[in-house]
């Protein structure tokens, strides 16, 4: 049996069955995805998916970078000059290193859904691995297994995506001008417009005044241009943008020197440091825009991206070397609170991979400044021990209301039922392990779940 | 029923079994409160509380930031210009809002001392809000209420305040002189004198100067000014000293070079990182009179205060706006350790709130030198899995004894015995768990459990 | 009952009968042993341990420190000018005191020595220390207590030793030429030659030119030397190389940038910084050569040596204190990584003693890089909590196969038993753990167990 009704709950007997009231009062609850990395195109074009390894393996830099870590070269997978083309060869080394997952969330969430969307029996092994593919393979070529099939199936409310501030978003559009009755809303990232080390960044910026007939050659001009883009993408449904910084660092200079700083990254000739300072900058101009017009705000800082010189400059970008560094939020946000941390129309949600932060920083900023929410585990963190370490350590002095429920943050779009079944088990536990020790009692529990759960991914992300 | 008899106590029930014996052993032993921020003057004039919002809410930091951080305006806590007034209408937001405590140990504190100081049996709520004020009310005005009569009722043997260096300590003497049984001592927190950056710097200076008949205008003068303070804190009954850093950065210089900082000091024409370094000195200069003069030293270093602007001008210190940053001892301690760290007659106790230090360099520097000792968790980390984490991080390299007991460390009298209840009943839990994994003799458990109480506070602090 | 056969299980009863069996399959499995610092030359020679102080206290600096830090002096254990001879008196004093390794690993191991390898019923105190003594003394008086009798009694099937670079192995030596059948095989150790800032480096740069013929006055003539000496120790039965680095630092200079900073250690006229990049550079030439001859390579980082300057000039290193610093790893072994990190011939293996880093940034690189492996928590956190933590840290992202099971890392004989048996109780524990609540299946679980035993050590360490 892949999938255990009870996993993920407590052994002990007592908790475990207070775990599962609370669970089964939310596990069929709707999906609310407020952050991710689904393709919109998916959801204008709804075209099946072509394969088993397309789907589970190629894109996914979880699955990929275990494989590569025990010696399974990229090219095998399908990545990169001369690789392997064949998808079921690609999917047999996949099941011959499966054992390679064992005590990983990808694990669980391969296994969930190869059992509920795919409705397989058995572990994948190199005995059932054809079997498995066959399985799948016919599956995703019948019309229910398209994209908006699934979306109706996983209980989807609305998903959102993550889109370049110079997107088009015109699969947005056409998901909307379908008649399609999900929701699917973009999230306005403007890291390519904003971080001078991007690549093009200077290209971006012209691109950046072309598309909103904003002078990004001047500071004014440049600002008016992330108006208008951020107008657009909240015609387009949007309430939230997205910003990924090495760092969490911000500023806030005067407008003279934040216009002399914007002409140096704009001319390409900056000093050391300029790069990170108008990073900076920008977030407290994103945080003072965000004030205006309501988007909410979300900061993923802290990861130090493709690691390894060769894995970039063969297989490019997002294939599991993005490795996280120390990160420290408190004198890092210090110029941005001080500017409109204590406004309430500001919503910032801190996501962070440096988990020491959740009790010494997070919790005690998020616990003080109205405008600050944290987001969920993230990432590497995004597991069964991830989740508990998160409330073990950020529910005591930010209480509840002052975290946002759940992100899958994922483009595996057949993991996002089983992330947000692993977070509902996990929370459920949680609150399972509070009423047993009294620290709660068990009607508040059953009021908190569901605000876990989705109530306050709604809230918090203005959905 | 708000208190659960078996509150904190491990799920497992025979680990239950032995950690409800543990706890019963200490539960009922007096309370030995070496460092906290009573008021001296409650204790000096035993006069009544005048009400529930001022005796629960307004001063404590605690409650105040958790409802800012969800919206409620300081003004609305009775706080800040043009504040509400009315007591009850601040009690009745703060019942509206109970909710937002939901596990954290402010709502342990606050059930716990509603019930057992109040004998109030339901949690509050918008519904009892108003009949638990009068409840509260009504008992503040009688005698039974006052602070020497809670002092009795409390179970305590002993509590130390906290104390400015340039305090007269009047409402100590008051104390002593009145015949009362119980025993208030005074901290010596020489902040106001030693960091360059405090407010008055110069003033308080002078006043110190004034105070002890010592120049104040010479190093040495200054260094002989602390001792005639400390010998006058310790007539008064202290037996420490307390110190409050932004770091813990240590220092020992030379004599000329100690005096030429503090020239540059006392003028206030100082160089950058001259303020850093001066307390760094003074902390070396503080150890070492305490080789002196026997008083118990504790640093309270990695708490950036009053983080925003706005608040701190509007609302002024300790209202929640206290944000810790990442602390590293091992490099910053060891001029104080090379200077006096192997004498034996040297107490330091360290406390810390960012916890990655517990295991990696607070228990092996307690587990070394003689002079250390590990203060309990603090402020943030003074909670159900605080104390946990603290006791499994620590307690393999450090053991127990190289403890100091808990602390409570607070200004909301009320929540004293809430708070010291908490930690023992963490505390019976970890020993429970010792003995059902047998690394620990049930027997052995029954000699920790009153040191972990009592007995390693009275110890650790000479008391 | 000094040991109960329970001891570090679950308390859960179905968790612990599962955690039962487990450890049951592994409990007497071999002991391999790849990293370790017993002496060669007790394998050379096979004599006769002296006395018990001489066995169990005055070398373990685990006990020494707490020792120490509760204000026994050094003197009173046989350490320093002018200290106790008698060892009887040294052991008198450790039973006095036996108490302060309530709630420590050292107890669990001295325990478990005393019982399993003594015969001793009792645990020590002042009342049963001079009969302990005696019974212990007597046995080491017996052939059957001899260094290769007790290999043979504790299930070793490999040991390995550190050695420095300049070491003749003669003991290794000896033991291979006696017919015994133990395997003992060194450990290059090369840092009192690569570390600029270790004692008579120059001299010991010209001991390494001696020994080799090579001209240790040129960068190429020093990395040959290098070269050749890992050849001997290959030949005496290494297998891996291991450096212990204050930081993980790695550099990949241009080969007239690298000789030019040679010359420079190489005169003693270095520049502010040149040790640290000198070992940064080594570092990535160690990896090099690794690649060309198969030794697996260790890094050992984040321990400041010595820390007290009094203890260290009048009792000289290893005497407990040592501690730890913060540590980083992602952005210091990228010169390294970049260089071979990719390369499945190398194969390094990282140790940390900041816990912070096994979530954030180890787990997250061996999940990634072919070459990385994770070492097993290391010194104070080789105990329950700290294998516990371990695994609850890395597995979700680096899975079971990038660590490498468990190390002894000990010069403390009759402790190695017991750390294997903690650590297959701890990593049975948490077996079971994943089994009862379903992210595992048992028969997973009785595959892995050997592994994490002894299977992923031979395995990880080409032995």
């Amino acid at each position: 049996m892949l999938l255990h009704s009870d996993r993920l709950l407590p052994p002990d007997p007592a908790t475990k069955a207070i775990a599962r009231g609370l669970y089964a009062a939310v596990a069929d609850r709707p999906i609310v995805s407020p952050h991710g990395h689904t393709d919109p195109r998916w959801w204008g074009e709804n075209s099946a998916f072509s394969n088993p390894a397309d789907l589970f393996i190629v894109p996914d830099h979880y699955v990929v970078r275990m494989l590569v870590s025990q010696g399974v070269r990229y090219e095998e997978l399908g990545i990169g000059e001369g690789a392997e083309r064949d998808p079921r060869t690609i999917w047999r080394c996949f099941a011959a290193n499966y054992h390679l997952f064992q005590g990983t969330p990808s694990r669980l969430w391969l296994d969930h859904a190869l059992s509920t969307v795919f409705g397989l029996a058995g572990r994948l092994s190199p005995a059932n691995a054809d079997a498995h593919y066959d399985a799948i393979a016919e599956q995703l070529a019948s019309p229910h297994y398209r994209p908006r099939e699934l979306y109706d199936r996983f209980g989807i409310e609305v998903i959102a995506t993550t889109d370049s501030a110079l997107d088009d978003l015109r699969w947005h559009a056409m998901a909307r001008e379908s008649g399609w009755k999900g929701r699917v809303v973009p999230t306005y990232r403007p890291d390519a417009v904003i971080d001078p080390d991007s690549e093009d960044f200077a290209a971006n910026l012209d691109r950046l005044g072309d598309l909103t007939g904003c002078d990004t050659g001047s500071w004014l001009g440049y600002l008016e241009a992330h108006r208008a883009r951020r107008a657009f993408f909240r015609r387009m449904g949007a309430t939230a943008t997205d910003h990924g910084h090495p760092t969490p660092r911000t500023a806030d200079l005067a407008e003279t020197a934040a216009a002399a700083l914007f002409a140096r990254v704009r001319s390409g000739k900056i000093d050391s440091g300029d790069a990170e300072l108008f990073r900076a900058q920008m977030l407290t101009e994103m945080a003072r825009m965000s004030v205006e017009d309501g988007l909410v705000m979300q900061l993923h800082a802290g990861s130090f991206r493709s690691h390894n010189a060769a894995v970039y400059s063969r297989y490019g970008r997002d294939r599991g070397f993005d490795i996280p560094v120390p990160v420290s939020f408190t004198v890092a946000l210090k110029p941005l609170l001080d500017a409109v941390g204590m406004d309430t129309r500001l919503r910032l949600i801190l996501f962070t991979l440096d988990e020491t932060t959740y009790s010494r920083e997070l919790a005690p900023l998020a616990g003080a400044y109205p405008s600050l929410r944290l987001g969920p585990p993230w990432w590497f963190h995004d597991s069964f021990e991830g989740i508990r370490r998160f409330r073990e350590l950020a529910t005591e002095t930010a209480g509840f209301r002052n975290t946002v429920g759940f992100n899958d943050d994922t483009r595996a779009l057949c993991s996002i039922p089983a992330r947000h079944d692993v977070s509902r088990r996990v929370d459920s536990a949680f609150l399972a392990e509070l009423i047993v020790t009294h620290r709660l009692d068990e009607a508040e529990a059953y009021e908190i779940a569901p605000l876990l759960s989705d109530g306050l991914a709604r809230e918090g992300y203005r959905l």
